[in-house]
């Protein structure tokens, strides 16, 4: 920071983690400048916030024409429309928040490391499909990126003054979802309604039915993998249902450190924007040790929850694998939101485009691009069984 | 360490703390030298120390003659006989571990520090008694003191890397001792054997009565608030009973982070003596996360456990009020163990001696050694009403 001021680019504004971005950078009027803010669609809630932070510059995937009518009130004027890549590597900034979903984070990513931003990295997709060339970049342009996902925000968190050489293991820790408990029989049944119900954390759609298969946390271990350079046989799973210990390092000596809170992510975003210091937020829950508290840890059920080994394999397979992965998922997601498919089809139909890929070692951007495509196109002529 | 061998010298080695000490010299050979032992009166297990590490320099409290007799078969070259304090200030000593008991470790920890030695603090009554006297000794002549303590070892872990601005609270945690879910009237009828069945750590008797009553607790609070420098309304204890985390550090953001183990003393010893670094000791249980297990957190009882707050009260009072706990607190568990008067009566001796006291300020070292004496001639004439 260097007592400055901060000027950061929110991709992916209106989304659940952009707006959490901007409710951080509310409170940090005087650490954090927004300059610019992405969106895709939602004109309204992007105009609300242009209305209210005043950034210089715009991304927006929809319609211009009726973004400029939202905001024709009262401003003298307009914030510059540029792309996300533009805004990305724009001098007049210097962090960028990666809060896009899917693919969408890819280009800008690479563009804000290219032009040696500081980047937080909220968009899973990102190192899931292309780890392998995005580290190598971030490394290339000595940029050090910044996990805003709580686990890895957590396991960033406690590497904090230790050597890198001395981790044993990395302890994510997932909440199990909604379903945790349920027999295997009632999850064929679960409705999208019950799935988007996520009983520790508020979250975008796709995340909280990703959370619900725990392929959410599958692809966690992937991004772990990438983030901290562990190999997938030092980077364990734990369910813990009360999402308190956001996730563990345990070290050489055996002595594991934890990062606990309330389960907010005003918390890891916050942490990601104003590294390496910590700050009082009025807005964030502290945790309260006056009552009696159970935090509870057991192993993960892979067998309920396919979803989780089938994206350790696509990461310990490498190659295009994870691309895939990612790009299947979206779809039975969507097909699953849509009442297309169940619950437990998910896996089905992420297993099957798996096996029938056929992977590219040491893939370019274009070649993860085009494993894709092809992943979707496979995935949507999926049929259940 | 500098990648040399460290010399270390343990006052107290037939100690519990002493005997793990050595535990973890002979796993780490190549790293740690034993070139001093200091032992009160154990004759027989000081001398096969002797046989083992070969020590250049001995301070031995009981009967050196006694002691060569038993090192007489198969040496060469005996151990030069030094007293305590010129072995902790020997310039061929690079770190001390002060494991010794109760006030004797005062003047030898003071004489490391003044030496610029490393010291490696296990001693309890040092702090508590003479704080502010050691913390300025410290400071003065640039030396961090290394907590040997599971709980000041987690604080200290987990402010690695952190500023000490914006640490919040510390959380001490408590196992709660043998008898934390007794209702009061049955800690009354407590036999000594019952006291010293501590449920998750292994330690000396009069730390294991200390752990019973939390007056072990309530001094490791005046501890913490000497070795890193924080009020006492910023330190807060909580009882887990698994004693897997050893302590917690909340920072200003709220987010807390934690450090967890199995219950082992050797690696809060480890750590001290290998700091920065954290090597692999095949002897120290590593956590499983394998199976299910729950961590469990509640407030402490000051209505049946009221040595903790006698303790946080008499850390608040300071001038000589600590010193007169410590020496109270000691006389009162030799008559418990003694079986003159009840696990209770520990309490009540300890707050009628502070009573009766009149605090000096800013004690010097002889006023609170003065202070310790009246105190201890106060409690021995004490009797249960």
């Amino acid at each position: 920071m260097g007592g400055g001021l901060k000027r950061i680019a929110i991709l992916g504004s209106t989304g659940s983690i952009g707006q959490q971005t901007l409710e951080v950078a509310r409170v940090f009027r005087d650490k954090l400048s927004v300059v610019g803010l992405g969106a895709g669609s939602n004109t309204n809630l992007l105009a609300s916030q242009v209305e209210e932070f005043q950034p210089r510059m715009v991304s927006f995937q929809g319609s211009k024409t009726a973004l400029q009518r939202s905001l024709s009130s009262g401003r003298a004027s307009s914030p510059r429309l540029v792309s996300l890549e533009e805004m990305a590597c724009h001098p007049e900034i210097d962090l960028v928040v990666i809060a896009t979903a899917g693919k969408a984070g890819l280009a800008p990513t690479l563009a804000a490391i290219r032009s040696r931003k500081e980047v937080a990295l909220a968009n899973k997709e990102v190192l899931v499909m292309a780890g392998a060339i995005v580290m190598a970049e971030a490394k290339k342009h000595g940029v050090k990126i910044r996990p805003v996902d709580s686990e890895h925000s957590a396991i960033w968190q406690c590497l904090k003054g230790e050597q890198k050489k001395r981790v044993a293991r990395l302890l994510l820790t997932a909440s199990g979802g909604p379903f945790w408990r349920y027999p295997a029989k009632k999850l064929e049944a679960i409705t999208p309604e019950q799935a988007l119900n996520h009983p520790t954390w508020k979250m975008g759609r796709k995340v909280t039915v990703d959370s619900a298969t725990l392929m959410n946390k599958g692809m966690e271990v992937i991004e772990a993998h990438w983030l901290f350079g562990m190999p997938y046989n030092r980077i364990s799973v734990v369910v813990h249902t009360e999402s308190i210990v956001h996730s563990m390092v345990q070290f050489a000596d055996g002595s594991i450190k934890a990062q606990l809170s309330r389960p907010d992510m005003r918390l890891p975003i916050q942490y990601a924007l104003v590294y390496p210091d910590r700050h009082f937020n009025p807005q964030l829950p502290i945790m309260e040790w006056a009552k009696t508290m159970a935090l509870n840890f057991e192993p993960p059920d892979l067998d309920r929850f396919p979803c989780l080994r089938l994206a350790r394999e696509a990461g310990e397979k490498g190659e295009t694998y994870p691309a895939v992965l990612c790009a299947a998922d979206e779809v039975a997601v969507e097909m699953f939101l849509a009442h297309r498919i169940g619950l437990l089809d998910i896996a089905r139909l992420v297993e099957d485009t798996l096996e029938h890929h056929r992977g590219v070692g040491r893939p370019s951007l274009g070649e993860i691009l085009k494993a894709d495509a092809w992943a979707r196109g496979y995935a949507e002529k999926w049929r259940s069984r």
